[in-house]
């Protein structure tokens, strides 16, 4: 175990980088060094956001006067982040980057669904953060490209079952958006509703398709509520697999992952899970059908990003997987 | 045309019953003539419902004291209802079941999902209550019973194609719940939280199941919002059908039904038909895996409950569809 | 009686002047000839608001455009509406307008407020228009400023009475900050919260204060629902008026005003007036302290905008009150 | 400082009693060696309250066989209070008294306003536990009378300050209206909602006038959000008093008060307390009319309930008092 880490987040104006401040910076053994935002600089933070408390001055990014820092988060949008992901890795600085940039291993499926990659000579060096799936390799990796938030509930959901014809009916908060004020996140919009969107093209489907290796059809839906995504998975089992089975499967699996809980027959709710780093997972099966229903859920912005993100350094720097997420 | 029908709610203190009311009265040719409650007896309707306005009082059931009526609303639980249904009946009344006692044509089927029935006798009477599929039926029939609110929106999508591996994953409000103070309806429990229930048992599946003729996996969640449902619905179509096919068959099926709207590939959302007796059915087709997404949504109240009953009613006496429901 | 009238909405793709449009597309003896918008010109109106259901694409503002059009409901900004309102007073066009720029009858309370007024000289043509106390002065206007959403509901529970030291405490849906996307108006900033906002500042004070003749303190809270006005007024009623004195002051007020509905004791909600287009007033009156306590509700958007803007175009063009409103 | 002490927590199952447990379980010095329900004994409280997850099972209440505890919280409905916190202040053992049973030192005040008193000859042991204000003596008690939620938000506002004709207009989320489910706690009834209740007889009235020694108007709603009291105060300051003054008084009562956040001109908003144990202060002066407008908020369940039962304890056994409040 090492003794402490220099941390420097940067986006922290955003909901997800403005959580993973504050989660850094109550570490026990990490030090917020430095706080950046390209739409906010010159502001607090708790200004912004007060009920996060961070007491420091957001400032404009320069890779020279973040200071003597072991490591960063990085929480900027897609096609953004990987140029400031390769300056500080080639500054010897350990990376979580929060962004898509570096979570697809195949450059053409990334570049057909963001956008041309800026550095895709660094793909072969970056580790799909998923600690209960990848911590030996998280543990050595400079680069740590934490899972989005659906693909993260969805993954943990099932890839340790083997299961064709997969649907997963996401419904997630509206913070999942993020802070931009747009007709979409617009109260009235939202309030007393609810709706699919991206269906048939989200840029989350191949990601979980990567880490399935199998097909998915997967449509997210908007609900009138802060935190939390809920996705309802159904999936076609091999013959012969029964809830037992599942069960024996999912609890070998998660046997040393503190933060999968396995809710068997009983299935998880959003309100279980909200503010917390769970992930609660239960599901039933049609043993006529061989029909799997799961339940999988995650809060977006805590196991969806930033606390994933500090699991994640928890691994990389050797501390307990835990350690401040509780 | 006939020149009018007098009408009388029974079960009137209950959310559906209570607006089923509120229809009937301002409805330009029916006339209100008795409304009653097995718990509320004694008590104004406007009292219990002040923005229904319906300035009445409930009075405990008695067939002898209804008045001279030519139809009637039941709005009676399960198991409740056939006994009511059956005396109206055989006084020449038209009636309209909310209940689910009179929807599944096969009385094992009935008494495996709620208890024994108590008029099996009546079953072959009975017109399940879609007027877009059944209308004429409708219009001879003496005993409609109107489908469930999960039902209505999923027969209305699926009904006209051919498709299997069929998933239903439903969201509702919480007015479906219904008017019982319960843990489940506390709004604690359900703000800012999204929860699965009733999963591989709830009763509304085997009356998906008799109406499309395929088995289904039907998943309803409780959404926090009031009214309105929306479901989410995965399926595989024959070979060769693509968005196109879907298209006309489904233009063809509602050419004359004014409620379906058809919003092809912009998905409906629930804003849009809560407070109205719509159903907005959207869709998208992938020709690789001939995976159909089917979007349907309704208000629960109005087109999965008190909505469709008076438009059964306008079937039943030759009045427009539509008539007192816009 | 006229047999009907040629109708413009100018600023119908914000929350108000949509549902105007509506409401005079609905209305049996208006015709809405024409719908127009500064920011959406060349949009049908039904994609913006799907659930108003106006089939009629928006122009941009045009006054030799507008067609022979007898009356136009203004739905601008304050400061913009004055120059549309004086051109097509010019042209013997009716107007109601639904922004500040002629509520104030003094001009240099407006500017101290708003803006340097564009159009002073036409203060003196306009008409508050509030119905149950200006009806007459409305018949006969032919510029009727639409009271502000938050002094309707103040002013109509507190002219009848005489009193001072008033406190209006006031709680809004988000609806009314308007379709403009804001860190205000974000999901994120408003569910599970409520928070005042123009404190000793906001412009309806001068509005409220004009009509009571009285300085009253107002603070507004943003409410996390999307329609409604509650306020709690608080004011020191004078000596000897008790609270059978305070109902027949009101009732004696209302006597022949169909919107108002007068609670007594019983206090009025917000649910009771939503999507209606009517005043809810109750009060409890402390004999000892003589502190008057009164609950005044409305749908900010309907009697506190499009509604009432109908409302006086009924007064104006001789209708039924009510006509289009129920 | 003592070296840790053993508590019980008494009425577990409701949702105040449920998070003084999981608090008292999460406490450096506290042991939680007890917890008890009159409805729900014999079931696990993290089956009731899964995010609080406190892994032990609720017991029905038996003075001898809570085990050598040192002190305890009583959380049970009032009047039904006083009988334990007698029974266990006999045993010698320090009690946290979340009724109102001991707050009223009169007790015709009391029995006016609540039952007839069960245990008289205490009150005069109970000390008002708002620590900001009665710390020396809450460090002495036997007995602490934990304040009302309202009374908590309302006198640390105004104590301090000198002022009279007091308007608390207060906003509350449901949680404050306990875990009960009933018409008014049914999702149905609150959401899209805000309404008064208990205006002219709500009991936190004479608590609070016991504290201010002068009359208050109070009038509490029910907002649609889960937690958090946000109150709205409306006073009449003496003459010469301003902003600056008013500061000045607030800065010095709390100066020593970690919990009381002071905003000065920004007024507060419930989100930025929820789930914390501040209660945030902010003020407006009209300087023309002397009149106050003050902004106080709380989370009901935490500085309004069982935060402040923690802190009591704290100062009671000579801990930091934020010890397990952050």
């Amino acid at each position: 175990m090492t003794s402490g880490a220099d941390v420097a987040v940067l986006g922290a104006s955003g909901f997800a980088g403005a959580l993973a401040a504050r989660l850094i910076d109550r570490h026990p053994f990490f030090e917020l060094e430095a706080i950046t935002s390209r739409s906010d600089a010159g502001r607090r933070l708790d200004e912004l956001y007060p009920h996060h408390r961070v007491e420091m001055v957001l400032d404009a990014y320069d890779a020279d006067e973040l200071g003597a820092i072991d490591a960063a988060i990085v929480a900027y949008p897609h096609g953004a982040a990987a140029a400031v992901v390769a300056e500080l890795h080639e500054r010897g600085v350990k990376v979580v980057d929060l962004s898509a940039d570096f979570r697809l291993r195949d450059v053409a499926t990334y570049e057909a669904n963001y956008v041309e990659h800026p550095h895709p000579e660094l793909i072969a060096e970056a580790v799909y953060g998923l600690p209960e799936r990848y911590r030996d390799a998280i543990a050595r990796a400079s680069i740590v490209a934490c899972p989005g938030c659906f693909p993260t509930a969805a993954v943990l959901a099932l890839w340790p079952l083997s299961a064709d014809h997969v649907v997963i009916d996401a419904k997630t908060g509206v913070s999942g958006a993020g802070r931009a004020a747009t007709e979409k996140t617009h109260f009235v919009s939202v309030d007393e509703n609810i709706k699919p969107y991206g269906v048939g093209k989200h840029r989350h489907t191949p990601e979980i398709e990567q880490e399935l290796g199998t097909p998915v059809t997967f449509v997210p839906h908007l609900l009138p509520i802060d935190r939390g995504i809920l996705e309802t998975i159904y999936a076609r089992l091999e013959p012969g697999v029964d809830e037992a089975t599942v069960a024996a499967v999912m609890q070998a699996a998660y046997a040393d992952s503190p933060f999968v809980r396995l809710t068997g027959n009983a299935l998880p709710e959003i309100k279980h899970v909200a503010h917390t780093n769970f992930c609660d997972i239960g599901w039933r099966v049609n043993p006529a059908t061989r029909q799997l229903v799961m339940v999988s859920c995650i809060d977006n912005l805590v196991k969806g990003a930033a606390g994933q993100a500090v699991q994640n350094f928890n691994v990389a720097f050797g501390f307990d997987e835990g350690m401040g997420l509780n």
